[in-house]
């Protein structure tokens, strides 16, 4: 019974690396914003509670801390005065894009001593653009390649990636255990216009994650039962409307192979596979409160192949998956999750995939450095 | 002068038990909505600063505390999905409504650890219905019957009752103190429709409040003054309109019997006569900056005159009574109220309703039982 | 280069007079309100962080704290029952509008104990009108005469004077800061439509201001570059359209005899000079956060001069300059500026009004009597 039945109140104490990660994990690559939503207004954002700000210049995208050093004006209400550069609205302080170095104070003249002055820049992030979507790193140097924190399947040459990205309430674990949660969809979403021909398991049984060959993934695996069981006292559930009954069975994640559907990835990504198309859910941390919800659908096809994907998900697949399904349904419930809890079998997922980011978040170099594997295995 | 003048400074070092209860007082039944508005939908609600959900099952409401165990989703955003229960619209943890056990945890499949276990359960809230409301009892156990709670007038079979709720900014007390306080219709009410053909004192002598023989009630005293007194320096207060002069007389009440006209109640329950219904306005504690004002009006008839009455409280009671005189001018100032005060001769009310709160709300049995006599009168 | 620069981070531990007056300078009059916007109805506001309601009473303005003793309703939603006297809505408490003394409380007769009680008094304001202006002096006695605190230009008896007052969000000394900061305008205000025919410098040099004779007014000078210049690695700035070539050039100020054109004066007045009309900005401490903007414009003339002149005023000054201009350019920015901060060298100008104000400000008879020359140079 006790194997059976993982109720974690003691969770704080054993996972401290979950548990401290409020503002979500340093040292990676987080995507913003879709690449054509960046023109040429600058555009704020806060990320891993910092205030950033986005310029595209010469078709380049440069990320620079939100904030002028004179009087601490956002650079976003600034000016593009020169190529390469952003100009503070307030006295013209001029910020190189690539460097954050003061190049001018338009307003004291060339001369300006401000110019060159060591230790006057602003915080600078590297930014790099991949399908379709711009990314930011933010942590301590040196730093790994963008493709490395990018699912391989949004890089694919023949991939066609649709994305759409969302501002929400509650902090970024909670949405990212939702998503890594595949229970709450036999209930929460049962209802939902997107199942309405299928026939939902009710419940499922072994849940769990194990990690890929690879070592990048928690692939999630759980057996799920169709029919309607008879819960003591209560009666027989789900039950189904007899229109789903001949209807398509979701199945449950299968843990075969190296296939990453139904999988989770740091720092907060996780696959769902359908039948031909994937969705990446991507939970950014924004500040304590406030996650960005990328949902990030592909398909790898060309030509007439891309312009028939494209139009699926434009006629349904944005709408009622993305906007009704997630947006409406779990946008509901993530901004009310709260402490304490009592988890129950199928958060067993959930606990895997906690106990994952504890001992597999990216640490900076420094900190590499000086953990030792004792310590590792003691926490 | 000493005599004639209640300024009451240190009032909270004389009666900690009023100073205290800041949420209200526990150990009573609270009146929370009017009966007809539970249907099937779950009513969430605050009550004395815990979070209740309301439910309708069978005919017979249920009220538990309104959060899942599981993750802390409101169980009042939950579904019906079996008789006798509600099912968290999360993960179908499905709680039994009498008493709060979970029962089922549907997406943990009818074999779930989590049914039975002992210490998992919400904490379940003695509910009744009386007089076309919800009554909750907040409290340890044993408890009294809803009916010592409830004034006598309303349980009486031919009472016809009809109830307003409203949700206000202030805390409970300032809006109990402003009931209890008789003064203030004469100057904040004075240009109320309500009294537009009515003589309304200017001021009354002798305010104080004295209990009722029964020891449940504190009926308020005073003499009302109608002519237009003489204020030195100033003139002649107040200028009754023309058509003031030959109107009915607003008498204040009399201490006569055992009639409870102008009487105050633990918890919180102030009663005001008219001619031939009568008025309770109860508040209920929310959290530290809201209360529940209900306006109850009762009359005691039947058949044709039942009819009557509902007309006559439809027609212009509720609009100028309830609507325009309490909700209106009193709702302006209880949420502006505030510390430090300095009583005066008319608070006498307000002082003596303090002492008889600190003095004999009611204890839990532990209390109870520990409280020494000595105690009390020290306290 | 240490002298062309003055960054000076350390500002706090230098003038801590001026780091200390997040309310303002006390002991000051303020204008707050335009005389002919007080009629009847009493009208509250928040002035150095203090609660006070303005009330007309036969002609004569008075201002008293706007909370009354007894249950701290505040008075501004009192009634005029009798003149020289506002009576509180609730009870009827009416004070004495001069004196701030309890004069009366209706509710409980001629004879009540409250009047004339010791202690029992509102605090009242000293109050002048002048200017078309309300001045409330905010202080400690003996005070100065109010034509003391406003500038001469507008006592005049020949002075047409167009107020305007808005309440805005930012501490007043990042608003008066902005005012007295000369280089901005040549950034945030160059695509203004006031400046539009213009040719605004892009830069000034040997920013920095100095007392006039009189020892009242700081005076701002620096000498104005109208050349576009060559700034490294970036161009020309500024880049003027063609039609601003031929345009009014925009002289900086010159620091020449004794008038005040571009001067500032406590405790947080600013006047700007233009060809035959003058602007005071006066920024009013409402609290921490918020402050009043006063744009007092004003023109010596009479007669049909006058005419002409309120006739321009209202055709354009007060949309483009007032509104376009500063209510909505520097609106943006003042709320915004925040700590730390690097100053740069047209900010000598801020410098010697911060240590101004910290030298200068004025003390409480008590304080002054107490402050030994020492301390001062010390400080």
């Amino acid at each position: 019974m006790g194997e059976r039945q993982p109720v974690v109140d003691e969770l704080g104490s054993r996972w401290p690396r979950y548990e401290e990660a409020v503002l979500g994990y340093r040292h990676y690559w987080y995507p913003v914003l879709e690449s054509r939503k960046l023109r040429k207004r600058p555009h704020p954002l806060t990320l891993l509670g910092e205030k950033i700000v986005l310029v595209r210049d010469g078709g380049k995208v440069y990320a620079l801390n939100d904030r002028c050093l004179h009087r601490g004006i956002p650079l976003s209400m600034g000016r593009r005065e020169f190529p390469g550069s952003i100009t503070c609205c307030y006295h013209g302080w001029t910020y190189d894009l690539a460097s954050g170095e003061v190049v001018a104070a338009l307003t004291d003249g060339p001369d300006s001593a401000v110019c060159g002055r060591p230790g006057l820049r602003v915080r600078t992030y590297p930014v790099e653009e991949r399908a379709g979507l711009i990314w930011i790193y933010v942590g301590d140097e040196p730093r790994l390649p963008v493709e490395e924190d990018i699912p391989e399947s949004l890089l694919r040459p023949d991939a066609v990636v649709e994305p759409m990205v969302d501002l929400r309430d509650g902090n970024w674990r909670y949405a990212m255990e939702n998503a890594v949660d595949d229970a709450h969809a036999k209930c929460l979403h049962r209802y939902n216009l997107w199942f309405f021909f299928t026939r939902l398991p009710g419940y499922g049984t072994g849940a769990r994650m194990t990690p890929t060959d690879d070592g990048k993934w928690l692939r999630r695996v759980s057996t799920p039962e169709f029919r309607p069981a008879d819960y003591p006292g209560l009666g027989k559930w789900p039950k189904y409307g007899f229109w789903r009954w001949r209807g398509r069975r979701v199945k449950a994640d299968k843990g075969t192979g190296s296939n990453i559907l139904g999988g989770a990835c740091l720092p907060g990504i996780f696959s769902v596979g359908h039948e031909n198309w994937e969705d990446f859910q991507i939970f950014v941390p924004v500040d304590e409160d406030r996650h960005l919800m990328l949902q990030v659908s592909v398909r790898h096809t060309r030509g007439l192949g891309a312009l028939l994907w494209r139009l699926r998900y434009w006629t349904y697949i944005r709408l009622i998956h993305h906007i009704m399904f997630n947006r409406w349904e779990d946008g509901r419930v993530v901004p009310v999750m709260s402490e304490p809890e009592h988890l129950f079998r199928p958060d067993m997922a959930i606990v895997h995939w906690r106990q994952w980011c504890h001992e597999n978040a990216r640490r900076s170099p420094a900190e590499a450095a000086s953990v030792r594997p004792a310590e590792l295995e003691a926490g």
